[in-house]
């Protein structure tokens, strides 16, 4: 199930693939120097240019093309913020410690490879064949060795069912099956502490004094939502509207693995679409998108325990509800095309819908973007309709108006029942109780209000039960208190608004990006190629010089000026290996295109041009051939286009 | 001093400036809902955009320009690290509590504030006029009100005097000051416990062990040294070549003020330019710059109490060894031409040499671009030649090869005294220790051995001493060693490089920016205007309907798309407001061009361009108007050339 396969069919040896991102300094253990730390990493200067490709391609695509406000707030953040988003409670999993050792262990994942290994050891036990799911091996760290043990039917149906559920249980549970299947520390067999809570957070000082404690966030979206009232201002009151952000975001894992994809640091892009509950979240600009396939996993497909994707336009999908509504609907189109603008293999994108446990319990809807790796189906963009749950408890907190006011387009006439008190007679009859009695009476209900009025009328007085008030019971009259229905005209309409985010992992994004456009050539399985669209790609031009003949120097010169000047990224490889060598190891770097200077360009100033993909060459003049480029990497033509304009050139490629 | 001024001659008022960057949402304090956190803010979009394109202009002219290799290092940085960079140690400034009321005070700021309000009340007392310094008021806190009390003579003297020097005092000192001159709690008149190093780094822990401490690191620097080996591997063995790094550093204020430019999380831009030590640091483009002119304030010229600057061509500077090397230079005149670029007036920015004692120890030299704002003249870039300090001691303590071995063009011939050990003989005598007198033996000085050559051959035995084997002293006689002079042939070359630092201060750079472009016009004193150069500016072209007439809607539409697709920011204003008040609303955010939609527009397709400095119009058809935004954003073309190619426009701007 975890095998996967490049374009062209060849299974994706993952340490093949990592060998060559190391080698290629795309990403690094952080303080390797030092041993490294797990869960941080470092992007080397072909990962760094590809990261930040991405980060220009999603700000054009999302900022610039929908008019978002981008935002840019801080990472430290204080307690009090973070206790109000829940995040201090249960932002956290669960740890068994090993008291004698002092090791540290992730309950459920610990709880999880013990029972497989014993399943796996039964398995063996009965001589039945034991397929390795390269995927859950991947991850495994702690045990190492597994025994051929053979256990009772019942024993292996209930481990089975167990596993189905792993997610689903908590610390207390955790604990409870630690101790039922006797599950110890794999290497030492030592017995474990009861699993406690690990909060995920970084946790800091900020300033001098001990008494500001303050966290690394692990999302950018706090941010947004406490800047939501100025945003609302700045963009003229209208709604809707989005903020994004783009930013490094942390969680302190208690023993990450699997390379990118589960790191300490990293960087998010997130966006909040603020909009009106009122009128089913419709979205100006859904029909553009409507008619756009989806591969959709969805809630009850899983709970029938199956993972078959469903193919649908996202306009049929929101109109039967299976996605809640248009806004959020609109979104998932937007990230599709987003990713396939990357290079992401559509074969390999589905969006799963997150379980009715797997939400916030505020939230309304919620889908995965996942991308198919070698470790599996992994989540990369979550899209959550949030409702107003986040913005209601900071304003609850805080008091902030953290909502909208706008005037109705028509008043709104409201019938209620009305209080008035005799302000002359009531403060000195209540003296310092006044606040409190006034308070517990504006606090009436209505239907309350509309039984006193009928009391009122019938007995001349009516009493009300005020704690802390005399015996308790509070009696008015008559004169004192009068109850009366009336009409009331609101002008304007006040509402906290819901909130869709579209929440991108750009590490994981460029992770399985990689591994979807790796591949290698039939005759050259040893040899890498990273196929990203021009747009994407590190560098977009080598610049490859035949020899190191002195006449090369200057044309090679002013060919890189130029393309500097247009702002395309170049770089020179005038080594002394061949030029089929110099292009194979940039392919490996997934360079798109490669100019070669010879002695022919010395004559006629012509130069060769490369596309990598196909390794077929062109030869024109200078001109043209920076034109080509420029449009090639504008994603206004594509190599077809080019080879259909300009004459082949098939000379020069040997090794 | 600190009284500036903007183009037009207008006084800098900070506080009206402030409020125009607040409301307009440039920047504002994080948090304020939850009452704010002091050193922290966020950028809204104005002021994300701002940033972003001051960061994209960065990356062009330097990484792009000079073919650096960018890297991704996180944050999060272990404390061995830092440990060994000295950070953990000297990072750090003196604090005093109260310890009555718990209040902290950075004890050389509470020194220098106490001693110039008594000078203050001795003015007052003396009847002399009292010069309120803006600057220095701006950043004071803790003494609200000064009493007029005179002072002796002598003692005015002693004040001044230590004023002067109070940046040179360490803690020790401090703690003595504060008895002697009997400094207090300004507030409460408590007394101060003596000052104590307070480390600036943000400490937290990585993982679920308390025993993998950690800090937010306080520059980007570490982690480009330690990737040194494998940057240089990436650029195949090839010397000198630079590294740089985009991203957040932390630095946790005792108590932060000054806005922008003193905060606790920032942006920084750091370059590291790893050069040969040998040859005098030359630098191969040194030629293109050599000619620029700066404004130097050297160590001299500090020394001797002015601030005078002089103007100088770097040429000139780095020939009279004023600036220490050409590559340093070179990066000096590169970093005023970023500065220029951006929109920095080049009458307030100068270069600052440090004191010696201002520059790490093992650094060789140390200059400041500072910019000249209404807090005075402000660090934004620091510009330093760190030798090979940082490099030896991570080098040190890990082991780890981060140096240089290149083969010499000329194999060196080495002259030097040998020694061979006859090891069957050598084994059976010394047993266990034979390591240890083999490693004493190894490490004996060429001195050394040449006098004991004599010994040996003069008396067939020589003693060493030894310490922890047998005596002390071990005897080896003729046979068992020789010692002999040689000629050894080395073909390799190692050295650890020196590195050149260039570092930015991004969010201080934005500040300073925002000050040197501020004006208003003569007839509009009220509204401000930020002249930023269209390639910075956050938003490049306001859309302007002249009303919301229906016919305007679809050509502002495709106007906007139009734009868009150039990637090209713009904003539509279809607000009420005259098309003055829009304009001049704009000009507050700094966009430099405006597009207005008429209903001439709708008949012939020709819309005007104003130009935001001018607020001149010119009128030509879409095409042309489109052509001109892109080149005047590209920087292409002026304002001016534009206006005398295109027919002006003198209507419809009125208020």
């Amino acid at each position: 199930m975890a095998t996967i396969a490049t374009k062209t069919g060849q299974v994706v040896e993952r340490f093949v693939l990592e060998s060559l991102l190391r080698r290629r300094l795309f990403y690094f253990p952080s303080f390797e120097v030092y041993g490294g730390v797990s869960g941080l990493y470092d992007y080397g200067p072909p990962g760094c240019a590809l990261q930040a490709n991405i980060v220009d391609l999603w700000r054009k695509h999302f900022v610039l093309e929908e008019d978002m406000l981008e935002v840019d707030t801080t990472m430290l953040t204080p307690h009090e913020v973070l206790k109000t988003s829940g995040h201090v409670d249960k932002f956290a999993d669960w740890m068994c410690k090993d008291p004698k050792t002092g090791e540290i262990f992730r309950a459920d994942h610990l709880v999880e490879e013990v029972l497989e290994a014993r399943l796996k050891g039964d398995k063996e036990a009965r001589g039945q064949k034991v397929e390795v799911d390269q995927e859950k091996e991947a991850k495994k760290k702690k045990v190492k060795d597994t025994k051929a043990v053979k256990l009772d039917d019942a024993v292996v149906t209930e481990y089975e069912e167990l596993l189905a559920k792993i997610d689903n249980y908590d610390g207390d549970e955790l604990g409870q099956l630690i101790v039922k299947y006797d599950i110890r520390n794999p290497k030492t067999d030592g017995n474990l502490l009861p699993p406690v809570p690990f909060n995920l957070m970084f946790q800091t000082t900020i300033g001098p004094s001990s008494n500001t404690p303050g966290y690394l966030r692990p999302e950018t979206a706090q941010g947004q939502f406490l800047a939501f009232q100025k945003l609302l201002e700045f963009n003229q009151q209208q709604m809707p509207f989005a903020s994004a952000a783009i930013g490094k975001s942390f969680r302190n894992e208690i023993s990450p693995r699997a390379g990118l994809l589960r790191v300490r640091e990293f960087l998010m892009a997130e966006i909040e679409h603020f909009v009106d509950p009122e009128g089913g979240k419709k979205h100006h600009r859904f029909e553009e998108v409507k008619n756009m396939e989806l591969s959709l996993l969805d809630r009850s497909i899983q709970l029938s325990g199956s993972t078959r994707t469903e193919k649908m336009t996202i306009g049929k999908a929101v109109s039967t509800g299976l996605v809640d509504n248009e806004t959020l609907g609109y979104f998932l189109a937007r990230i599709q095309r987003f990713l396939l603008k990357l290079g992401i293999d559509q074969s390999k994108l589905r969006f799963r819908q997150h379980m009715a446990n797997e939400m916030a319990h505020y939230a309304t809807d919620c889908w995965d973007a996942e991308l198919q790796t070698s470790y599996g189906w992994i989540e990369c963009v979550g899209c959550a309709d949030r409702s107003c749950g986040d913005l209601t408890v900071h304003r609850n907190r805080t008091g902030a108006p953290l909502c909208v006011r706008e005037s109705r387009a028509e008043p709104l006439q409201i019938e209620e029942w009305q209080i008035n008190l005799d302000k002359k007679k009531f403060g000195p009859r209540f003296k310092k109780d006044g606040k409190t009695v006034e308070a517990a009476i504006d606090a009436l209900s209505q239907d309350l209000r509309e039984k006193l009025a009928l009391d009122l009328e019938k007995d001349g007085r009516i009493e009300i039960n005020i704690e802390g008030v005399s015996t308790g019971k509070v009696e008015l009259e008559k004169g004192l208190i009068k109850i009366e229905k009336r009409t009331r005209v609101e002008h304007t309409r006040e509402y906290t608004p819901h909130v869709i985010e579209p929440s991108f992992g750009i590490g994981r994004i460029l992770y399985s990006l990689i591994e979807h456009v790796y591949w290698s050539r039939p005759d050259d399985e040893a040899r890498g190629i990273l196929s990203f669209p021009p747009a994407v790609a590190p560098t977009k031009v080598l610049l490859v010089p035949l020899s190191n003949h002195e006449s090369f120097g200057p044309l090679v010169q002013r060919v890189m000026m130029k393309l500097r000047r247009a702002g395309i990224s170049n770089r020179v490889d005038d080594s002394s290996a061949s030029i089929g060598k110099r292009y194979s190891r940039n392919d490996e770097l997934g360079t798109p295109f490669g100019i070669t200077v010879d002695f022919q360009s010395v004559k006629d100033n012509t130069f060769t041009l490369r596309d990598r993909d196909t390794t077929k060459q062109v030869r024109a003049s200078e001109d043209e051939i920076l034109k080509a480029i420029k449009l090639l990497v504008d994603g206004e033509e594509t190599w077809e286009d080019v080879r259909k304009r300009l004459p082949e050139f098939t000379g020069q490629e040997v090794d």
